[in-house]
């Protein structure tokens, strides 16, 4: 895979956004813009310390279905995937904003299951609602924003140096186990827990932070899509080593039973939120040691990262393939 | 009209949503939260900065009709209110991010419309686009939300005390014609203009904060309903001089010729995003001289703040009723 080709679908979008939106703007005095469009998080320089801010939205019918999802389970997920947003940076939660237009039939009992989801989402990882916007709609739709912040520089996309290992923390695969199962009827097949509630990796992202990882990022639209959009960033390639990929046993079934090789399935991904992370040599190692202890998040070594601007799949035979596998992409 | 009444409608909502999500959290060191749910704005004092931090959600069928609006007045808007929100407090803006749910035949001529009136908004007022988020959806919905700071205290709706006046910038009721006029199929009859592109307030709150208001909130949901938020959150009540009122020379058109009072109409009023003040009759004579002077904004004294928590409407022949008139409120 090229990683030096145009973009396409929604990378194309908010390359135009960008280009037409983007103004260069003095900021207060005190204030720096360090990273803007580009990210999931933009990141300011505000005096002492530096600050976080992401969004996310959620649209029903395109990213859930009323159906499928609980209404508890939507409201942990819309405030859990900024957080992954924020743990991405090694940063912490300051507060979230949440925007939410609602349908008349979703009023009552279908908010209130969605706050208590969301509260139980707010108390585990202590992140206050500070406030936000309510309207009425025809589709649901969950636009949460969060703001976070760093003593210190975030970890960003674009740090990754050529030597250095490529980590990932947990499991992947098992979140699109659980919406292939859904999109085919058949969801008593796998555990929809990690599709429905995923878990933001804020410990383990600030104590990569503070190991020296040169670059991070959480997995949302699953590891084929995502890996190149830091790659790109770094101006670096890798190899990733198919045979080390952590596959969730959930998406090892799954794969089992569509047929799939389970390492693939687990490349493509999409939505785990987990954190993919570079290191030099010697940092990994540390990682590898004591995010487990520290942060109770299992943390593997999946390639390297190398000059060229080229990814390469390595077999367990020595061959190397470059994948033509994508991620997920809402305006494909 | 009582101000301790049960709340009905999307402020019963926003109550709701602040009873069953708000948890108290412990922030980041040198972080502490000065005004959560309960205002359009939350702040948070950040080291030696306080962050004011907004978003406000438009929503196609419900904020603006596509055949009505073009793509770049609701770029414009969609900014401008945001920024509306952080005039109403003193601050400055620091950055956006634009969350965009976009229909299959939005993402073309349309997209590019919008991002040149929303260019022209933050050319305007300086802030830079930070990120965001794009998503695909049935229904065009915008969430932007912005960040803005001051040095020092924000001037926020709970501070009014009695004996304090209520002023307001420029002319009230023409956004409403507007909007009107659109319903009823004679948009000719009015200019479109003041629905179409609201300025935020912003020099005007600045200055408005450095002289020293007690209490202010930018008027979008009209001044009948916004005057009660801000004497609610200050434990007040007010009496407003009908007649002293400045009514928008639109307003006065479309209200003669709907048969309605022009100043019953420019209370009621709706997205006219001006600022309602109180201070202190001596900061009130100020305002009053400099605003004009020094931000090129025109400003009124329409009224006083009393310490019974009741809002009187004062007629020109000294009668006094208490209004049954209400504002916007999109959940009733």
């Amino acid at each position: 895979m090229r990683l030096d080709a145009p973009l396409s679908g929604e990378s194309a979008l908010i390359e135009r956004i960008a280009a037409r939106a983007e103004v260069a703007m003095p900021l207060p005095k005190g204030f720096a813009v360090q990273q803007a469009i580009g990210d999931d998080t933009a990141v300011i320089q505000a005096n002492s310390h530096t600050l976080l801010w992401t969004s996310d939205m959620l649209v029903e019918g395109v990213h859930f279905r009323l159906g499928w999802i609980d209404p508890a389970s939507l409201g942990w997920k819309a405030l859990a995937v900024n957080l992954s947003d924020i743990a991405a940076m090694g940063g912490v939660p300051v507060g979230a904003l949440l925007s939410i237009a609602l349908t008349p039939e979703a009023t009552g009992a279908w908010l209130d299951a969605f706050l208590e989801g969301w509260r139980e989402c707010a108390q585990t990882y202590g992140v206050a609602l500070l406030g936000g916007d309510t309207n009425r709609a025809s589709q649901i739709t969950v636009d949460v924003s969060v703001l976070g912040m760093v003593e210190g520089a975030p970890v960003l996309r674009k740090g990754a140096r050529a030597g250095d290992w490529m980590l990932v923390t947990g499991a992947l695969g098992a979140s699109r186990a659980g919406l292939e199962a859904l999109l085919a009827g058949e969801s008593s097949r796998v555990d929809l827990t990690p599709h429905f509630r995923p878990v933001p990796r804020l410990q383990a992202g600030q104590l990569a932070r503070q190991l020296g990882a040169t670059a991070m990022m959480d997995l949302s639209d699953g590891l084929a899509a995502d890996l190149p959009k830091l790659l790109r960033a770094s101006g670096k390639g890798a190899v990733v080593h198919l045979a080390q990929l952590p596959v969730h046993p959930e998406a090892i079934r799954w794969a089992h039973y569509r047929g799939i090789e389970p390492a693939l399935f687990a490349y493509a991904g999409g939505e785990d939120y987990e954190l993919l992370i570079t290191a030099p040599p010697d940092v990994a190692q540390q990682l590898l040691r004591q995010l487990p202890q520290q942060a109770g998040v299992p943390i593997t070594a999946i390639g390297e990262v190398i000059d060229a601007p080229e990814l390469w799949l390595e077999y367990p035979d020595g061959r190397r393939e470059s994948p033509t596998l994508t991620g997920w992409d809402h305006f494909r």
